[in-house]
């Protein structure tokens, strides 16, 4: 199996993380993102969407967009809940992050550490600040009274925020400001097979 | 059962149409999102990041993020395949939509049919034109070959796309570019207990 990524992209790194902790081999080939190596013919080929992570089966069906791979390769673990409600809440938080915390940490945080805040995107940048803390607002609430995200255990709810929250610093949230958070991201660090990103 | 949201909007739509394809019983409360009815202190307290929908469970229990809720709902059901690699496809077409379809398409259509498209966002409207074209003519692509999305038959990828895709002229885009999503838009319709938007 292949997985076409790049470690210090949040998405990436938390397919990568997945497999780690369920200790699943396979071949990882790093993607460029700044040189449009995801917009290559041989890469839209593998995802029209031009986007990474992408895994390539050993039989070469295709994967794309995370919290889909992450589901896949979680089916019949622990990390996805058995129980319908509960399943269902892990989703609700795999979506928040797609829709609700991604587009404002991730992309504040590639402007400020992969394009070092160039004048033309200050403007975004700032825009994308209250965004950010609203979303991490919500999970320092969730986080009060319960360890995980779930409430009982680590899910993919927690891997999939895991991966860009406890960066969120280079985005430019001070995670400082969210203690529960703080705890949570060191609970993850603890498990076995962890993986750090860097 | 509680669901509160807006027929009008695609993400509440989705449900109310699952919902009906399922013959799930329901009390639907409208909520205007003009007038900020999602952010009153009462409706953030069912969902602090205050959108919509928001289902309430006869036990009080909440679900948010559409495409969630679609998963719960359709638990055990021929909307979802049992096949691992199939439902990772199907999350896979439901994350795409969450991340790169509704934001260009749903929002180019509330800033044209909602806020009739004011000068102050014709700018952030002309951005989303190629963008919207992109997410539409990766779905055109899958659907050349292909009924629906996952190839053999509806799931709730198709009702979680159908939603906005329907009304994209909505947002200035033109579904005559697309004749495969038409001809797709026109079987979700003949689908026993299709109910339609307006």
């Amino acid at each position: 199996m292949k997985v076409y990524g790049d470690m210090q992209s949040g998405n990436c790194y938390k397919v990568k993380l997945l497999l780690s902790f369920l200790q699943i081999e396979h071949e990882w080939l790093h993607v460029n993102i700044v040189n449009a190596e995801t917009q290559t013919p041989e890469f839209l080929e593998m995802n029209p969407n031009g986007k990474i992570p992408v895994v390539v089966l050993d039989d070469g069906r295709i994967l794309t967009e995370s919290n889909a791979i992450l589901g896949y390769f979680a089916e019949n673990t622990g990390f996805i809940p058995s129980h319908r409600y509960a399943k269902a809440k892990m989703y609700e938080w795999m979506f928040f992050e797609q829709y609700s915390h991604e587009p404002c940490i991730a992309v504040a945080r590639f402007i400020n550490k992969y394009l070092g805040l160039p004048e033309a995107r200050l403007e975004e940048y700032q825009r994308l600040q209250p965004k950010g803390h609203k979303a991490l607002a919500i999970m320092e609430h969730a986080l009060i009274h319960n360890h995980y995200l779930l409430g009982y255990g680590p899910s993919l709810a927690d891997i999939a925020l895991y991966a860009y929250t406890h960066v969120a610093d280079e985005g430019g949230f001070d995670l400082n400001c969210y203690p529960n958070i703080q705890a949570w991201c060191k609970r993850i660090e603890k498990m076995p097979n962890y993986l750090s990103m860097s």
